[in-house]
């Protein structure tokens, strides 16, 4: 049976040129992190099925690849369902093996516990142009740190990275779920309701504060409750200081420590942040995953439409693990779209070694190489890139090829020399 | 249901140290590879199960973590057998995905393609002590060099990174599948029992030549032939020049081509070696997987007892890919011996930032604090590390734990300063 050239449905290959550029800005990633104390760890890529379906990843559960059963454990002609199959899969984000990690291992780890994951997760996802289902999450996680130090660094150490990239004007949009619930409150909206209607929120971006106002009308809230809640942000939007106003108009509705948190997580970034960026209030910015508890942020960047990553506080979920809360705040770089981002803008990776090319004639005497490889050797020790390849029929063409790949400078040796 | 804290069977969650010295690994190896002209590539973790049970990847094929199929295509009720069930695999080796890989793209990659991967595998093997199920694999191959100017490199290479890791006086160990089988032919093996000889030859290390000799006649060949077969071995260890010994011995059943390929490999590789190593030619030297059509060589570091990496030249590959041989030669560097080996070592990674942490003081006013950030900031653009924490009740117990972790400095900042 002929084999299969292409990689499986929804995977890529990555080609050489790409390679370079992940390599480049994982290399920027680390060391960046690093320089705010944060550590890398690891987790398998497969994790028990059961804490994979703890109903933490939201819709994510829905896309996981299961991983068969082995040896006596599979039982075909008893097998009813698929979860008779299957005891692991692989994960589809890093935050519940992280959450896992720290369980089994907090005696271990440092109080608080800063970590940076890079790894590949897998979606089930419909394929479509840039999107895979593999691809690689790129998170850093506080865990133990209940005060704002964990916001305020993860988002300097974060935009720190994105300026490194060469990034510019791009904005960190925050909110705090409890000024989301304050907000939903004030209007008069039930606490039972509140899902619904931030799942309409959500979608400000496309269809706009009437669309919002339509959609909540119709989905059976009050006309009062939707005015009162489209003013409010009609008042952000208007004022110098959304939190401040916001203060004044909720009242005892929202709690004096939310505004005193967000205000300083402003004041910290703004003077201390390396490099051009803005952070915004953004009272509609909702975030997806239930599991948030306080703050919450998204990374916009100019020259693409959504959200190039984000985060926010989680102060439940380690406790699913181990019966006790603990603190936690996580922010996940959108590696995939900034790889492609880069790439689209013909991005260069800066301070790349001299390349060289040694031709060897075909034939070229055996006894001779040495010296060749020698002086290859050599150039390489002085920090270098020299290629040694044989010298094809078609050295024209050879050459035009290697012009492509940046070797600059081309040395031929010949039978003859 | 409490969600379960240890990774999955036979995997492993990778500690804040062991991950510093891996990435620092990585890091030398990416480097190195690339002064030689190698360039990275990264391949889908899944692989069509066809590809992986095309007889190719020998016993490791028993060993395959198959993912379950979705939707539609899954039908419990019509499902007869395992094969009913699954359309991909998890790879067990980064052999198979490289030919898939160029097959794909060869008409988009250089000639010849230097490649470096390094990306886990996946085994169900019975979990043991420093084995695991899931583990990273490290290799380095030309696909598209017909000559020996691939072993060169391939040796030099990864020596060069071996050295740069700080190992010393092991050795690289050469033979020849050719040569394996002239000394099987002279000594009258019947070609048809080559795969019995050598699997039998392979186990030398254990059972020393009598043993060898023994298990031969119990497997019921000729007593002659065994005889014959072993004074070739004791030829070559009297000899200074095995190669050399084994030309004039088995006269026309070798190849003057393979004698002169071996010596030109071995006199290129030690007369300009960066790295204090011997390479020594070893005819017992047999790698077990089938698919090696030239030379053959294995890593032998003296703190370890077996084998650190190995590889070889494998002709006929990527021919079941796109039905043409393409040349192949690769190297696999058994990254997770070597990782023991340093930890087991006390490995100190060189060159580390300078590490400070900062205390900060519960209750420590908020608009003081971007002071603090700030100060930190700058810091970190002289290129130190820079811990910003809360002070702990227990400050001196926090300190130790610092101290442990490399933060050597550490500043105070208390509510009254």
């Amino acid at each position: 049976m002929a084999l299969i050239k292409k990689p499986v449905t929804g995977m890529k290959d990555i080609m050489p040129d790409e390679m370079q550029i992940r390599d480049y800005v994982m290399g920027v990633i680390k060391e960046t992190y690093r320089a705010f104390g944060f550590t890398p760890i690891e987790t398998p890529c497969m994790e028990n099925i059961a804490n994979l379906s703890s109903k933490q990843g939201g819709e994510n559960e829905k896309l996981i690849f299961k991983v068969l059963k082995r040896g006596e454990k599979l039982n075909l002609k008893t097998a009813e369902c698929e979860a008779d199959l299957v005891d692991n899969g692989l994960r589809y984000d890093l935050t519940v093996p992280l959450c896992r990690y720290y369980a089994n291992h907090a005696n271990d780890l440092p109080n608080p516990f800063k970590a940076l994951q890079m790894g590949n997760v897998w979606r089930a996802d419909r394929p479509q142009r840039g999107r895979y289902r593999q691809f690689m999450q790129c998170d850093i996680d506080i865990i133990g740190e209940p005060s704002n130090l964990a916001e305020i660094e993860l988002i300097l150490a974060t935009t720190g990275t994105l300026g490194k990239l060469g990034f510019k004007n791009f904005e960190i949009r925050i909110n705090e779920r409890r000024i989301l619930k304050a907000m939903a409150a004030y209007s008069g909206f039930q606490e039972a309701d509140y899902d619904t209607v931030f799942i309409i929120l959500d979608k400000m971006d496309k269809i706009g504060l009437s669309g919002v106002a339509e959609e909540l009308v119709k989905a059976g809230f009050l006309q009062e409750s939707v005015d009162k809640y489209l003013a409010l942000f009609e008042g952000v939007e208007k004022a110098d200081d959304g939190v401040a106003y916001l203060a004044r108009e909720l009242g005892e509705y929202l709690d004096a420590d939310v505004v005193q948190n967000m205000q300083e997580i402003s004041a910290s970034v703004t003077s201390t942040k390396a490099a051009e960026f803005e952070l915004v209030f953004d009272p509609t910015l909702v975030r997806g995953m239930s599991y948030y508890t306080g703050t919450i942020f998204e990374i916009a960047i100019p020259e693409f439409g959504g959200s190039c990553g984000g985060g926010g506080r989680y102060d439940k979920m380690v406790g699913n693990f181990i019966g006790k809360d603990v603190p936690a705040c996580g922010f996940s770089i959108g590696f995939e779209r900034i790889i492609m981002l880069l790439m689209e803008s013909g991005f260069q990776i800066p301070q790349q070694p001299k390349k060289t090319a040694y031709l060897i004639e075909k034939g070229y005497p055996g006894d001779k190489l040495a010296g060749v490889i020698a002086r290859a050797q050599e150039a390489r020790k002085d920090g270098q890139q020299v290629l040694v390849v044989r010298m094809n029929k078609n050295k024209k063409f050879q050459k035009e090829q290697l012009a492509r790949e940046g070797y600059e400078e081309v040395i031929e040796f010949f039978n003859r020399d």
